[in-house]
Formats: C-alpha cells, structure tokens, sequence
C-alpha cells in the first residue's frame, strides 16, 4: 500500500489517501497517513479518488515527530569525504520543520553558502517500533556548517532540508529493501547511482540501534544515509544554487523532484 | 508568573496553571502550558487551587517538539573535559520522549554504563521566537556513548535523559538571566555551584544562532550547557548509579530533585 498525503485540486487543506496506480483515493474515515501507519490498517481506501497529476503531493507525515539522519552509512561515500568506515551507526537529527513537500522548494538560509543534496533511502516506522515502510528522501545539507560545527543541527536540521515522499511504500510491498537501485540527478545530470545494498548498516540494524536508548513511534523517519556522488566531493566542487532541480529515484518507491529557491 | 503542568490529587490527568505561593491554580479555560507561551496572556489563573504540595508535578510542557543542547557552554567545565572552549555554541538535539517529570525517574539504558548528570539553565521558547520564560533541567548523559558516538543522540536524547521544571517562569520575572546561582547536588553532596554569568554564550545568543537556520516554535526548550562539576570530571570518576537522588537548583527558578531507578 502506499500511503499519500495530498492537496486535492483546489484545496487548501490536506487529507491522506492510498496511491493506486496513476491515482490517489482518500481514506474515507479521514485517517491520516500516521494513523494507518500505527494501526496497520491495509484495508483499501474507499473515498474520493483523484487523477495523480490533479493534486499536490506533501509529506506523507507532514511533521514527524522525530527525524533520524544516519552518516558515512555507504563506504564509497565515507571515502569521498575523506572519512572513514564508521564501527556503528552515526545517528544525528534533523527537525520536525526540516520537512517540506516532495516538490520542494529548498529554501538555503542566509547564513549557508554551500548547499548539497543527499538522496536517501528513508526508514518510516510503524507500530510497534518496526518498520512501516520505505520513502525516498534528500538529506540536504550545509556543507559550511557541517563542518565548522561538530554537532550537525543546524547543517543538517534547517528549515526545508529535509523534501520526502513521494509517498510512503509500505513494508509488505518492499520484499528487499537492500537491493534497490537509488539514483539522484541535479539538472539532469546523473550524479548519485548506487544499490542500497551497499549500505553499511541496513533499515533493521539502523531501527535496533536507535531503538536501544530511544522508544520509536509512528511516523519517525530514519534516512539511511547517502552513496557516493554529492556535489562536496566532486571536482571540482560543486554546490546547488538557486534554480537547480534534484531529482532522486528510488526503484519501486517512486521519484521526488525539488528546485532550490 | 509560573508555569506549570500538574496532575491534582487523585487525577490521573495532567492540567496546566499557575504556581502562587505555595498555591497552584489551574487554568480555568483548559489552557496548556505551551498555549500561554504561545498567546503570551499573563492574565491570573482563575480555576481551582491546589496545595503544591499536593499535587505531582509533570514537565510543563510535557513533550516539547524540539529540544536543543549546547556543548560546552561553561568555560571551566570545557576546561574539566579536556576541550577547548568552542568559537560558536555546539547545538545538539535531545527527543520529545527524553523529557520525564521534574521529580523523575531517570531510567539508565541497559546499553549504558557510564551515567552523568548536567544541572543546566534551561530557556523556554514563547510567541515569535521570542524567549517566553526560563526552567531548571538535568541533561542527563551517557558518557561512553558520547566518547564512542561523534554524534550525540543516543548520548544525549536516551528516553527520560531530561527531567526538568519545576515550573517555567515567565521572563518578565527574570529581569537578569545570566546572573543566577546554579547548584548540583547528588545525594546530598554539592557538586556543581556557579552563576550563569559564566555562560560564554548567553540565552538571547543561543536562540539568535539557532533561529538563522531553524524556525523556533512556542515550547521549545534550550538547556543552555553545564558550568564545571560533573561526575565524569571527578577524580577518580564518579558515575550515576541506581537510587541516586540528583537535586539542581537555580535562583529565583526553583528547584528540581529526581532518582536514578
């Protein structure tokens, strides 16, 4: 099942659905994506359906409580950074107000210069603290602050830095989610192209570690960390700037696609 | 005037008012905590009044959505860690699920061997960003996982890693900030006595740098770093253990007194 939160046309408020082909129908009992998401409720949607391209997908949970970003978790990238092999799971936060609709916009604060993507796997937990699902997410980052700041929230958890979606993809339809192709594109131009199961610690290792010291609940997401490719460690360098549009796909969880304002 | 969040004898739900005397009055229109933040009315509680001493003190705001740390905000405690003192503030972040009662527990992680505690000055968020009122809270630590962990959310965000209270008082009674006597005691014994005018980087400072990449909300607290004292500074090293009774109190604030299950 995949599970939306969307605008229908014309509307300014947000109701959740299921994605059903090339359309999207709403819960008719006005769940939202968290409450399925805590009740393990599969059965279908039976409100009104909508064409996909008429309505306005947000964040399948607009404001998790918490979001979980995970470092160096792809040895290629741990190596383009100049980092090494990390010995366990690099857990670091962004914020509920990181989140912004899988269509963007990326707004960089003032005080930022140097911008950079990082398309990821996302973990969405369900009830029970297991997982729920699996999304597609941009772990943008301040590479400036990131590293003039040893603990990242500010480079990592500022407004907007955080687009997911399109939708979640819920963990019965997701037989191997450590064997799937990611790729991320900026203007077109392939730039992250990779397997998840390069991943150094994959979605259950990431969840039992987090899951030792802190209680989960519905709706928390994990991003799993990036591969290699993010605009840091080209060369040379280059950063997003106003205008350029990330496109990141992950295979049987869909695409997002954001411009920077 | 104090905030607080309480549960009246006998109730097992908790209410919000405000603190009189050795009086709490709850609020008659059902207002939480964090509505008054948010509303800034600094109009009198009207409803029932309870003897304090009869009613079990809850976090005011029992489940911030953010909750933001500072790394070594005290210049002798940098000093006592064996770390220089930083050019900007280290911001890290603490989970909702941290926060537990002013009066406790404080529940040790099976994976954790190495408990501490920081008595901090906390700053409570209000309307606009603006800083609302200022608290007592414990930023509990796990040592070892922040030794072998770069970054610190399994160290710092563990559940019940953040007792604070007793109340929130509200900044216009605090004409001085950065000049309270702050103390530490652990069993009995003082451990940590300092005014916040050691701070290096003081409430307004924190809020401002945090606030250039992340929008503050009404109800987001800052435990704004701990002054010299703590137990992994002692010599030999002295760790929490279970039964110990962590008292901290900061002038004009109250006091806050909780054990180690």
């Amino acid at each position: 099942m995949k599970l939306a939160t969307f605008l229908p046309p014309g509307a300014s408020t947000a109701v959740a659905g299921e994605v059903r082909g090339d359309e999207v129908i709403a819960f008719a009992g006005g769940e939202s994506v968290a409450d399925r998401l805590a009740s393990e409720d599969r059965s279908p949607a039976t409100g009104t359906a909508y064409p996909l391209v008429e309505v306005t997908l947000q964040a399948p949970v607009p404001a998790p409580r918490c979001i979980f970003g995970i470092g160096l978790n792809y040895a290629a990238h741990a190596a383009e950074t100049g980092g090494e092999v990390p010995e366990a799971p690099i857990v670091f936060m962004k914020l509920p107000s990181s989140v912004v609709a899988p269509g963007g916009p990326i707004v960089c604060p003032p005080v930022v210069r140097r911008l950079d993507y990082e398309g990821e796997l996302g973990v969405v937990i369900g009830a029970g603290g297991r997982i729920g699902g699996y999304t597609v997410g941009n772990d943008v980052s301040a590479r400036d602050l990131q590293r003039r700041e040893k603990q990242w929230t500010r480079a990592k958890g500022f407004d907007t830095s955080c687009p997911y979606g399109p939708w979640i993809t819920t963990a019965d339809e997701v037989p191997d989610p450590e064997n799937l192709r990611l790729r991320t594109w900026v203007n077109g131009e392939l730039r992250q192209d990779t397997s998840t199961s390069d991943l150094i610690f994959g979605p259950q290792t990431l969840v039992d570690f987090i899951a030792e010291t802190c209680t989960l609940v519905p709706g928390d997401l994990i991003l799993t960390g990036t591969p290699s490719g993010v605009g840091a460690a080209m060369d040379p360098r280059v950063f997003l700037q106003s205008g350029d549009v990330i496109r990141i796909e992950i295979e049987s969880l869909g695409s997002i696609e954001h411009a920077v304002a």
